[in-house]
């Protein structure tokens, strides 16, 4: 499959749609439409599980309710089974908590006229100083 | 190809091989073997060129000499190719410059034995506050 020329706005396309989604505590769940039974891996705060029940589990044991969510920049680039790499960094404040830089990672997988999340990496920015 | 089981020693030694090239002003445009001649994508500060040959241009562009970097979190996922998704956050100091929070994402491609880069984004974690 060639590479898909519109990998520029598909990345941003998603990250908006996925994290009005995740955002939203009333719809948070819905984002387990985002990935494959079996064929994806999430990686949040460096615990890797794998499919969408597993991620589904994950999601619904975050504690928060309310999201505030910057997005400082979208690094997307095409990937050769017309897929899209897409790293995002923003900072996000949950609850009453304070804001904390994050960076994420998705690959987005083609699969039909549509695709899925292969591959989710997520991380807050902390450094030990 | 199946998942390659040896993915998180990958990931760990390539950032560890990856950034001793680069890292030494001596060494550092020897960071290009890393690449494909044109199957190669990097994004470097929202930049993107392709193929080895654009990358070490860039390479040799970068001004600074002197880098200490502190490596905060490596994460890595196998991609079902084979190959190797991995995530690193650090902080890098250039030169006399400040230190910086910096992300950057590898995709590694089986070919052979070995591999090569694919995929590569780099951003400093500069947010507009």
């Amino acid at each position: 499959m060639a590479l898909n020329p519109q990998y520029e706005d598909i990345g941003k396309g998603f990250v908006q749609q996925y994290y009005a989604i995740f955002d939203d505590p009333a719809n948070r769940a819905n984002v387990v439409n985002f990935y494959s039974a079996t064929d994806s891996f999430m990686t949040f705060e460096g615990h890797q599980i794998q499919g969408a029940p597993k991620i589904l589990e994950k999601v619904q044991s975050l504690s928060f309710q309310k999201i505030s969510r910057v997005i400082t920049t979208v690094d997307s680039q095409p990937t050769f089974d017309g897929g899209v790499l897409i790293n995002v960094l923003g900072r996000v404040q949950t609850d009453e908590d304070q804001p904390h830089a994050y960076i994420q990672t998705f690959v987005l997988k083609p699969v039909g006229i549509s695709f899925f999340v292969q591959h989710d990496i997520f991380r807050l920015a902390l450094h030990d100083v």
